[in-house]
């Protein structure tokens, strides 16, 4: 008789409390698993768990602490840095089950939910309030507000709106050791440490999130969407900048390049200038009074900025039609190349034209195209590099020119992440963003909550180790951080 | 021959790198540091140190850590719970010579400070180019960005503009061991755990603030005041929550009480009605379409909750009168009595009536009269608690009461700070507000970045003890945090 395998120990012990079906041992079981949206990394889960409540999952959780595990939190595999990338060696901790809204509070507009309810849903039970959960990530169908919480998730809306940060008061959290407690509150502002703030995008490495109350805002009473057409990118980049310097905030404003703009009409059929160099769609939201008064700033402002057209939605069904082409940006990408990989970098607006050239060189050097969509009302870059798995290295040269992106966005003083997170995705590139000082201190924090290191890891922070055999050098903001030391 | 006093033996070290103007050794000297804003806590720093760069930051922190000497930080010394009390024992680290501004780049609205610079001084800086600093402390004329961060300050117009964490995007930290940092960034977001927001109300219990990247906002094209006098606090509070549940975010919605309006109106006869139960004051800001349309709507809704008299400012020298009052409220207290203890608590605001009857209640139980001041718009009581410091034991049940009032507000899922910060007052209400669980994480955290534990020390998180000695119950919005524990 043999010892019993490692899938096979965990499963048993996992049996006392949670019924066989929650608990997907064979191969096909699992294979669903084995990836998130990030699906150039696949690796399949040792086992994969599915618990129903926050009792079960300290225990899923306890166990494996005792037994050293690793173990990955997932909610819907939406995600596309690959914060959800299983371990062989792990556990797949599926949040699947937990989708019931809790509680819907109109008087303080929240709402107690748990993490594996879907984005969306929260609006659609809250719609009958007059109320809506503002963050609109382009999968808000599918995506869970769970895995919105561990990506700092973001969206066309968060422009105005913020992040996912930004509209959540509370969590409910179970640490590896199996300890549960809540952080932040419905007060103005919770005291001790801002421990929602941290585990808010800290990519599943600080605990599971088991609960989630998220701040509901009121439907505004009406919103406007105009469209403007471009021959040149530069000038479409400026109009950006002067709109938000104008002191208008647009609950969104969204910029895509001729190759992004051929792609969506071709799919959508949004009616979009096929030939333009750019095309900006700027939105804006309030009351009527407040709307029409900025339609005009705006459209004043884009016709200054050389805008060849500008169109303002007529009605209701116009602008969803506008928002079509947008919203089918990336799966209008599958129709002119086999395969694309989503870019996802911040840079300072006023750096935008500067950061399209760059982009364009590095196309060129790399014989990859490249479509450009991105939310460039807050710099939030989301270049497409559209590439064919099939062709021998070109997966390769598609992943180095996209660290290049990155790498670029870094030294104009940008981030290399904008509401994907870091994952498995930009690791290395971590190692430009952030100095050795800066890493060991979140090692540190990660230690406070997780001090063997079981939850997902190798994710989000890289280590030193990792990042002296990537050998970055650390820039920040194009320069060191504090220019004065260079006196001593 | 002696050994040298471990006042000297420091000062000896410090001697090597600062100016002796620099150490401040004598009991004169000392003398002005010896509280905040909280005066009712006093203590003598061992000594003062006031270093003027990044540098000598470094060393004096490295040379206590060393010598395993506390280091309490201080910008303007504003704070009212204490949070830069000093130890007898311990280091005064004063920011005060960090008063430079050094960088605005209106393009981007920020601007990168140093931690000693006045809260209104950046709004004065940047006036030129349209824009402001949001955040406005009672005590902005006065109080330090650096303080701001550490105690996450508010302002009345908090409650449209958010409270500090909202307001800046980077920090320049140095740690303990004297190791310097950056956290956050000028992208939309920054990767890795969200250190900025971590560090951001920390109470200088993470490490020290050495400079600050503040977001600057247009300042709005015009902005209406309306005041509303009530016969009575509960529809004035009822009042606040359907100006807010009708989707209206006012600049600031504060209200006062009779004993404040009498207060306040006779300090600076600002035409208060002395006779009301409750004044409103709201402000409304934006585009002028925007305000107009706000205005009719605000002062519709004021009728129909029954203000008795509704007020609108008819030019900008009355604006600044209605606002004159509520800014004096709380020096007027000298007038109508010799001490008054300022409490901060936060509540859902539709709990606002029943726990301002409750106030009510302990006011008369202790025989201590009470002035109400509040932002009512996001719930934060500033509730001032009348007493004479020389009458024995009264010092002694103001605090008591005080205690109480927090707790109350604790009990109906608010939270014992709302801008003011935990500090020396507040920290056994800290066990009402968290569990062991929930405390241990913050210790845990804290370990992280300053594991010797010398930075503040006793301040902001209640050790276990305290809270076992305190004998707290902790609750948790009146309830357990995961109520379907229960079951299992």
């Amino acid at each position: 008789m043999t010892a019993a395998s490692p899938q096979a120990a965990l499963a048993q012990r996992f049996r006392a409390f949670l019924p066989d079906s929650s608990i997907l041992v064979t191969e096909t079981e699992r294979r669903p698993y084995e990836c998130d949206g990030l699906s150039v990394y696949r690796r399949l889960p040792l086992l994969v768990v599915l618990p129903e409540d926050i009792n079960q999952v300290q225990r899923v959780l306890r166990i494996c602490a005792e037994l050293a595990v690793p173990v990955v939190a997932r909610g819907a595999g939406t995600g596309l840095s690959g914060g959800a990338l299983p371990l062989t060696d792990g556990v797949l901790l599926s949040l699947a089950k937990f989708n019931r809204i809790l509680d819907i509070d109109p008087l303080n507009r929240t709402a107690r939910v748990q993490p594996g309810v879907r984005n969306l849903a929260i609006s659609e039970a809250v719609a009958e309030h007059g109320l809506y959960y503002a963050p609109d990530p382009s999968s808000q169908i599918a995506c869970s507000i769970g895995g919105n919480v561990a990506e700092n998730a973001g969206g066309v809306h968060c422009l105005k709106y913020g992040l996912t940060v930004h509209n959540i008061v509370q969590l409910g959290i179970v640490t590896m050791d199996g300890e549960q407690f809540t952080v932040g509150g419905t007060g103005l502002d919770a005291p001790g440490y801002d421990l929602l703030a941290l585990m808010t995008g800290s990519e599943g490495l600080l605990g599971v999130i088991v609960e989630v109350v998220v701040k509901l805002l009121p439907v505004p009473d009406t919103a406007q969407v105009l469209l403007a057409a471009f021959d040149d990118v530069v000038p479409a980049g400026d109009a950006v900048g002067r709109i938000i310097g104008a002191g208008i905030i647009p609950a969104g404003l969204e910029m895509m390049d001729n190759p992004a703009i051929r792609a969506a009409e071709a799919f959508a059929h949004a009616g979009y200038p096929e030939d333009a160099a750019a095309i900006l769609l700027c939105e804006l939201d309030g009351s009527r009074a407040e709307v029409e008064t900025d339609v005009m700033r705006v459209r004043k402002l884009l016709a200054q900025c050389g805008a060849r057209e500008v169109r303002i939605a007529r009605d209701a069904d116009e602008r969803a039609l506008f928002w079509k082409g947008r919203k089918a940006a990336f799966p209008a990408m599958g129709r002119i190349s086999p395969d694309y990989y989503c870019m996802d970098g911040t840079i300072p607006r006023h750096r935008l034209p500067e950061v399209l050239s760059g982009i364009e060189t590095l196309s060129r050097d790399y014989g990859l195209p490249v479509a450009n969509v991105f939310h460039a009302g807050d710099g939030n870059l989301h270049p497409l590099i559209l590439f064919d798995a099939n062709r021998p290295g070109e997966l390769q040269r598609t992943e180095e020119m996209g660290g290049k992106i990155l790498e670029l966005c870094v030294a104009v003083g940008g981030s290399i992440t904008g509401e994907h997170g870091v994952g498995m995705e930009k690791i290395n590139q971590m190692c430009s963003q952030f100095s050795a000082a800066e890493l060991t201190q979140m090692h540190a924090v990660k230690a406070a909550f997780d001090p063997a290191g079981l939850l997902n890891p190798g994710k989000a922070v890289p280590t030193l180790h990792r990042c002296a055999e990537f050998g970055a050098m650390h820039v920040h903001d194009g320069q060191l951080p504090f220019p004065e030391l260079e006196r001593f």
